[in-house]
């Protein structure tokens, strides 16, 4: 990752207050191990209530705690009255999502005036076992007038 | 949507019980509209524990009824001992996931001996009007033995 | 395709004169079938130069011109003043890419004030035969000032 | 990137005669830097032919070459008799594509039995600068049976 420079001091208050906000984060247990520039990781544990039909983690779960974790890492390099909105994503599942814990990496790959893009890995934890589970690359843009939110 | 032939008489039942086993579905409080061969229709209401940051649905959410509603419209059309695996989706959030109601429709797009491209449209309902919020395209594999699902 | 309301009465002449400056169109040898607000169509020929190892034409190959049918259906639609740009697509590869001509049509899904959505379908011809071989999803930027694309 | 242990000795022989006989690699005058078990780089020059309106490369070529990298990243890795088949891919452009010469890496992320996930980065030089312009994602299928590539 590249070094970046926040536009806002206040950048991880401002992520943690955002993600407090996010109800579905509490339906998933999801909480912030830490908030950098540019890079923010969420975890979350095996829960029944999230699982497909052969009893892994269902993708759109996955796809739930990649995009918090890549629209939070936009966020945290954004002006002070910015909103952040996810545009986009895509979702590469590379191995099924089963696991005692879970970690999702977002991480900002470019940042733009606009545009952000962000890319995450999310992480399956087995005991000690650690495995790649799946890749989200994802477009992010930056709203300043709620207005732009709302549409 | 093309005619599909589905391969297995017994594709609504197969669809209708694999959805009863995602457990994440009853998180979600989604349930089956219709399932044709190639196309299953799945909905959903607004709930709080399914919010992101300024009370939409989380894109996450969007994506897993989309995902579910696409693998089932490739599943339809599957062998009697397939599996279904989705390797990859991508979802484009058109305007923010609000409504009273949502409707995911998936639709099968090409339905190949292994592979299988899927795409799916995500409505939200407000009052009487009806606004197109997201769209998916996935590709979804059909997986013979159990083994496979489990590597 | 729900109707379109261009911005700019000059937008059939507004795409041929872009459409024309891209140099690469001359050597994929692709040429304009029509241009409709928010829906461009684009014809190619089978031509060795454009061949991967089977000697069909190469996925990057049926982007090109899908990425110009897609973004100039963007462009129909936009101000005046605007320059077009796409910041990410995806592309589904449904059958090899052979035939004598393939024709290109991108549509417009959603056309926002920053940010337009569109779909692009590639269809092979053999003879009598029409084939859907690739889709794509893009996402266009409008752009105002020229210093927003040099950046 | 992971070490990866080819299947097939002569992995870089393989790469090097499927790369000549894409016929498009000549067209856009690209050639291979290094072939090693999971990652290939390419490089070409900026030429006008390859151009879009506003001069820069256009695209889908910053696709067809990010494309044949990761397509034959997966394949260094694929058994002596697969073929490779590119199902997907997604292209975020994250800068325009300006520059005297180009480097496209493309590394595999996953490889499986038969599906393989590969990521490619395109890197813009212009004297002694050196940039990131666009990434790919892109799912890879390995291809028994010549039959498969021509259904």
């Amino acid at each position: 990752m590249d070094k970046f420079i926040p536009r806002d001091n206040a950048f991880e208050s401002k992520v943690r207050d955002s993600f407090n906000r996010q109800e579905v984060m509490k339906t998933v247990n999801a909480s912030i191990i830490s908030v950098k520039p540019g890079q923010v990781e969420l975890e979350f544990i095996h829960l029944p209530s999230l699982t497909q039909q052969h009893g892994f983690i269902h993708a759109g779960i996955v796809s739930t705690v990649l995009d918090s974790a890549c629209g939070y890492a936009a966020f945290s390099l954004m002006a002070k009255d910015s909103e952040v909105l996810t545009i986009e994503f895509k979702v590469n599942l590379l191995s099924p999502a089963k696991g005692d814990k879970f970690i999702a990496i977002g991480t900002v790959k470019k940042s733009g005036r606009t545009i952000t893009v962000a890319e995450g890995e999310l992480f399956a934890f087995t005991g000690e076992q650690k495995k790649l589970i799946a890749t989200m690359t994802g477009t992010i843009m930056s709203v300043i007038d709620r207005e732009g939110i709302n549409n």
